[in-house]
């Protein structure tokens, strides 16, 4: 044996949800299972016609190298949109462009967690989060939650030494929740007292249904918090940029790790992006977004009504992509998936999102990939696999 | 103060050669500094053209998430061109799709090293893979290395407990130098026999001059050898895309570290170069690059001739964009880079390329980037600056 991995390799694993995107990719599955925008909302034509300007214009500058801070332009925009909608005062000078806010969560793993680094997460909290720290080693510690996010007592009680808190506030991955005002004042007041950093993860937050959701909780202590942006949800994922805004102590540091993990960013892509930006499209764009996904969210809300009384029970979101639903006792989400797909219908056990006392019965949704037709079908064919489970359990009980 | 940083943290450092270029970049300098691809190489209009069609065929696929092992086109591409080229036999599931080549060296670090792990590498070696490795905290051990690059019976005295030696074979940067086939061979035998593998870096094995370097380190044992290509060099590097071969021992883990890095390299981008790369543009394409590269690197060699002749030592590159230099005994690199730059000419001093026992004489002069009119006066004033230097330390030594 040749090959001696580094002791993190044994914390590392596949990603539970890509192996059960792979069962569930079969033709005629349904699936809630993804995390994927719907391909309807993205803006093929606007980005064509502004991949031919950026070449025919900048075609040599955006297919060289470029700096690792971001393109110009770009961390304007940026800096300029958090003031405008994150109550965020930051300059274009403390925003880093990066591949994906996935990579802004490798980048403030490096800098900030060493082994055994307390780090408290959310219950229960982005899975990708949870698998780009975990090189690193930390010691994840779940903050108790409900509806509203992280339960700011229990944050208090175990703040004592954590590097910092991860948290989702707006339409949270995986539970589709979203914190209040009152609860981001009392928790960033309360990390700022603690002396522990937020690392506040917004890649849902225009995605509101009715309302936009509270400032985020970086406005009200930016020295206590790095926040992390994506264009994912707002444009296209395919194109990996997202941002990741950090005051000075912190971002010296996050761009030495960023040009040490891919130099920089796909330029043409920032200036891809860049160009389509231009002249107010995002507020053209994203509402066509927010009405999609607030009517498909609507449909399955009505058909988990029509068909999972008693079966499920779920929450409401008011944006976003996810709703979070829980098995009744004595159903394991784990087990019951191999029944639902072969009733053609597929969902993501809730378990995998938990960093400690994971919720066995819990279950994610995803309403934006499916039709509305899918939807009605496909919930109806999940409420079928839950009765089936229960008569086969019932029957082997007995 | 809230921030407690990681103990990686404090040994990052800024990129000595971006903050170098930062300084050249003033209008006027004549810049040898960078490793920046001729912009006149890149294929503006034949990425122009391939991003209409991959938009308008597969625009949805091209902006989804998609699979972290890379777009099945695109590495079954490397795979046929690693046979084709390098003699190397890999299946195209060998082949992991990177965010440039630059991240493959992130995703090795992380998988390979443990703080303190014994890492060997070139004397000189490329300063972005030591700062790619350095945050998984290694002990660098340098292998003495003669113009064919490392001598083997260093290695194999250094070679015990070490997780790997990083080795560019070819037209390495900084040096410009090769190894030969025998000099290959034997690394090959003594790695495999010291059981040490080679983690074997080819951005530049394409921009040969007059004929193809031998084939790659990694065809005489791939079990025992990581090997990192790139998209950079032969097509633009604003693209970021490259790939990673590695054999079944460690392609999991990498895999693993991909998706916690950045999910997958963009899709589009992924699509693009496979759009490209169709039809065989590459072999008409890279055949014009190497030919400029050829003409530029004879450019500044007979500039050497002209005006260094006592002031410098130079090899002889066979290809690549870089040649290696060597100062009077009594100039220092680094001392001389501000009087060459008030002299309107810039390098990058070569000290930052070792990871012990620099050369303080040493330089590194890229060939590909300034005008042939440019080389020509940019070699004049180096010499000039470099007569300068000395009267100035004979002054003061008087």
């Amino acid at each position: 044996m040749t090959w001696t991995l580094a002791r993190r390799a044994d914390k590392m694993n596949p990603s539970v949800i890509r192996e059960i995107l792979k069962v569930t990719e079969k033709p005629g599955i349904i699936s809630f299972a993804g995390g994927l925008p719907s391909p309807s909302t993205f803006p093929i034509d606007a980005m064509a016609e502004a991949a031919q300007r950026v070449l025919s214009r900048d075609g040599r500058a955006a297919l060289q190298y470029s700096a690792s801070e971001g393109y110009g332009p770009l961390t304007e925009w940026v800096a300029a949109e958090l003031a405008r909608h994150q109550g965020m005062k930051v300059s274009p000078s403390q925003v880093l462009i990066t591949t994906g806010s996935q990579q802004g969560l490798d980048l403030v793993a490096k800098v900030l967690i060493d082994s055994g680094s307390k780090v408290l997460v959310e219950t229960p909290t982005y899975l990708g989060a949870l698998q780009a720290f975990t090189p690193m080693e930390p010691e994840f510690v779940g903050v108790g939650s409900d509806e509203q996010g992280p339960d700011v007592a229990d944050f208090r009680a175990k703040a004592a030494g954590a590097r910092f808190m991860y948290v989702l506030p707006n339409f949270q991955n995986p539970t589709g929740r979203t914190m209040g005002e009152a609860r981001r004042a009392e928790l960033a007041a309360a990390a700022e007292a603690a002396g522990v950093p937020l690392v506040e993860d917004n890649p849902y937050g225009d995605l509101w249904f009715d309302a936009p959701p509270p400032p985020a909780l970086s406005a009200r202590a930016p020295d206590n918090a790095i926040y992390l942006g994506s264009f994912s949800k707002i444009l296209a994922p395919g194109l990996r940029l997202g941002y990741i805004v950090a005051p000075a102590a912190v971002m010296p540091k996050l761009l030495q790790a960023k040009q040490a993990a891919d130099l920089h960013s796909p330029s043409f892509n920032q200036r891809l992006v860049a160009e389509v930006l231009k002249d107010g499209f995002i507020d053209r764009h994203v509402p066509t977004i927010r009405a999609l996904y607030k009517r498909q969210c609507e449909v399955m809300l009505e058909a988990l009504e029509a068909h999972c009384q008693g079966l499920i029970e779920w929450n409401r979101p008011v944006g976003g992509m996810f709703l979070w639903g829980r098995l009744p006792q004595g159903v394991s989400a784990v087990d019951l998936l191999p029944v639902a797909v072969a009733h053609n219908v597929a969902f993501v056990p809730g378990a995998a999102f938990y960093a400690d006392n994971a919720d066995a019965r819990s279950i994610r949704l995803s309403f934006v990939t499916a039709s509305e037709a899918q939807i009605r079908t496909g919930i109806a064919a999940l409420a079928a696999a839950i009765r089936q489970y229960q008569d086969q359990h019932l029957t082997q009980v007995a």
